[in-house]
């Protein structure tokens, strides 16, 4: 097994290729260190600069007095090599080639000089090159080059996530940023000359602020290798796998794009199924099934209550329930009279308990309450209709309570405009999950029941 | 063909049930008319009220002298029919009948004497009763009592929207202002004692304003008029129609929360079918469909390019055409060289088109303009990713200019953060369909290949 512990959680850093010119990949990386309030050590290297930032610039790494764990490298192509035998002379054998101009467009002498290199030095562990590296929500090692106001980070979550894509990669993270996805390693290993996929499956699936991982991938160079370390993973945490390349258009576009073999989709298929990981088929779905295997209990049958203020969005939760092969639970009829008892005649306390159109907070407390203490529930389903004025905000506070006390998943769906974003937003970074439609809550719930069920055996 | 026109065009309104008292029913309805600037006159009917909101309350319709056009009626159950009497003697015809309390709540009295009224005056035209009634986004007739602050109101479009759920249309349509949707007409019949889905289907395809029709419904009363209906406004326009109660679970819930039977899920969908409708299975999915429709030009063969800043949504995209039943282009090798010209040596000029993680406006302009002419393009799929800082704000007066002179469907596909959204906000209301996954903009594709092959038949 590789080591990799240093990438993530490396406390001296040397920048190599650090520019003062803002706009270049050397400026933006060094500033995102800078900015992001790193707590260990940075070296900025460039030969022709003496100060960068406020900080103090080196000509090579050999020049830097103290330890250094690990070397982010943004210098052109055709230099790459020559930085990696200083890092090896000052004994730093962790480093992130960010710098393109590799194997990705046909450059055959440069990947060829750096697999020589890798060859002579078996123990240096590269992540790249021609990738964005590492963006640690916890250390904040952050090797993206791209701009904060352009990409914005997510806040620390339990989520890992690994992209052979470093665009996709960094779309999918920006945007999870924003729906409050929190996040804990992120990985773009571009062209994988060392450390691919499956090394890094093997660590996140030792990494104990992991509870779930995602992969987006296109091809893998070493199938069995892949499998291998997708099973292990897999036996430790959920892995989510979106595979790009399902289609034999699709695998060619991989070809042209990265100049690896994207394979079979149904032997892909196949693998995932069999190394016990689960597919997804959208990165929103990838994250609606990640953020409820991080932040729900587990789930212990298939039993679902549903609550509600709309009858419409009741109906397509029931049939979304069902479309999941869930069942509705059937609660104990003396809860669903204490229910009964804080709402109007006309309310109906069956599933889905309809609280009515003019359901206040104090309804969907008891609702909440009693239908977490009952044993003949193993999951809710709760949709929050905020256009009627009687939900006051007070819900949120007790939704928040609740939450934090439950003992069984609890998924929350919000549907509407800004007012409905301004409150999902203030339940945002309290581990609670809000779904936007019913159906993509009850494929959660499926997705979760699926993996309790497996992890039991 | 029952007469519709005044509950969408009335010029003087009788609001019966107005109300001084903020938060209730009576209240909303007329500070609504109010703010929203409504053109025509407003007649507020109180017996205890000289003056709401500075306009002058009467005791009854009778006492207004000049014509009324259209009475919306908040009073209790118990005194709807009494204040219909008084709009027939006034001449009023139409009344949206928000007030509930009747079928709904099994009150069989109350039911009982609307039936027997509107038995009595047959040409007498009502929305209701238990309902939202209209928004209507063009002559500003808004009888939804949710305040604006809770429900945005969207922009004008030539969408129109028909939901037999009061609380799903009113969630939807907040969402769908909030993401730039523009509607036509919004109704909300509740129980449908006289006009009903099919009435609604039959003045909406006759209506100029109206290019597509949506309808969430979850069951009718009388099936063969709905399918004549349904399978009439379908030969005129693209009717998007989404099902509560698909399950016999969910058929239900229908039953308990309207009193209306959903019926056999299978049989509705033949149905569907059969009338040439489109089914949807989620709102998302509705909306995107409908606003392909409105917006997008004729698809004339299923030949979609793809372009993109981003090898892994390429790739995705590619897998999403395919999936979709649609096919990759091959444009024209000129017009690929010309592209090419305007690119860094290793951009991919094939299909997809990747335009390379650097690329900036100007390798867009040329792409699509390209595409655009190229006659062996049905469709394009535009992938837009903010996160890299050389795709420069020119890139928004680009797209707007090209997307108001295309020939041909094109969908941009954009993932990301609040730069993203900030990014995507000023293409909207410029009648610029942005996806936020390429599986999404392919669906859409399909289906409106699908519906154009239908209609040149």
């Amino acid at each position: 097994m590789k080591e990799l512990k240093n990438f993530f959680e490396a406390k001296s850093i040397a920048i190599i290729g650090a520019s003062h010119s803002q706009g270049k990949i050397g400026y933006s990386v060094l500033e995102n260190f800078v900015k992001n309030n790193f707590n260990g050590k940075i070296f900025p290297i460039n030969p022709n600069t003496e100060e960068i930032l406020g900080l103090r610039c080196y000509k090579s790494v050999l020049e830097v007095k103290e330890k250094i764990d690990l070397a982010i490298i943004v210098v052109p192509a055709e230099f790459v090599v020559k930085v990696l035998e200083e890092c090896v002379k000052k004994k730093v054998f962790h480093a992130i080639v960010i710098s393109a101009g590799f194997s990705e467009i046909g450059d055959k002498k440069q990947t060829q000089k750096l697999e020589n290199f890798l060859k002579k030095h078996k123990n240096f562990r590269i992540i790249g090159p021609n990738c964005l590296g590492i963006l640690d929500t916890i250390t904040r090692i952050d090797s993206l080059f791209l701009p904060i106001n352009r990409l914005q980070r997510p806040a620390s979550g339990s989520i890992s996530f690994v992209s052979q894509s470093g665009a996709l990669g960094s779309a999918v993270i920006d945007w999870a940023a924003m729906k409050g996805y929190g996040l804990n390693r992120f990985v773009s290993y571009g062209n994988a000359m060392d450390v691919d996929e499956s090394d890094l499956l093997e660590f996140l699936a030792d990494d104990k602020e992991t509870k779930v991982i995602v992969l987006y991938i296109e091809g893998v160079q070493n199938g069995k290798k892949f499998f291998f370390a997708l099973q292990k993973a897999s036996s430790k945490k959920p892995v989510i796998v979106i595979k790009g390349g399902t289609s034999s258009e699709g695998s060619k576009a991989v070809a042209s794009h990265t100049g690896a073999l994207a394979g079979n989709a149904k032997v892909f298929e196949a693998v995932i199924k069999q190394a016990n990981a689960i597919q997804a088929k959208t990165m929103q779905e990838v994250f609606d099934f990640a953020r409820v295997f991080a932040l729900e209990p587990k789930m212990l049958g298939k039993k679902i209550q549903i609550i509600t203020n709309g009858g419409g969005y009741g109906v397509l939760a029931t049939d979304s329930v069902i479309e999941n092969e869930l069942e509705l639970a059937r609660m104990d009829n003396n809860r669903k009279k204490l229910i009964a008892k804080h709402c109007p005649s006309y309310a109906v306390i069956e599933n889905p308990i309809d609280l009515i159109g003019d359901a206040n907070a104090e309804r969907y407390k008891v609702a909440l309450e009693q239908a977490l203490l009952d044993r003949n529930v193993n999951a809710i389903i709760c949709i929050l209709l905020f256009q009627v004025p009687t939900l006051e905000e007070e819900i949120i506070k007790i939704v928040r309570e609740i939450n934090a006390k439950k003992t069984k998943p609890l998924l929350f769906v919000s549907v509407g405009g800004n007012y409905t974003e301004k409150m999902i937003s203030r339940l945002k970074g309290q581990n609670i999950n809000v779904f936007d439609s019913p159906t993509a809550a009850a494929e959660a719930l499926k997705k979760l029941f699926e993996h309790c069920k497996k992890a039991e055996r």
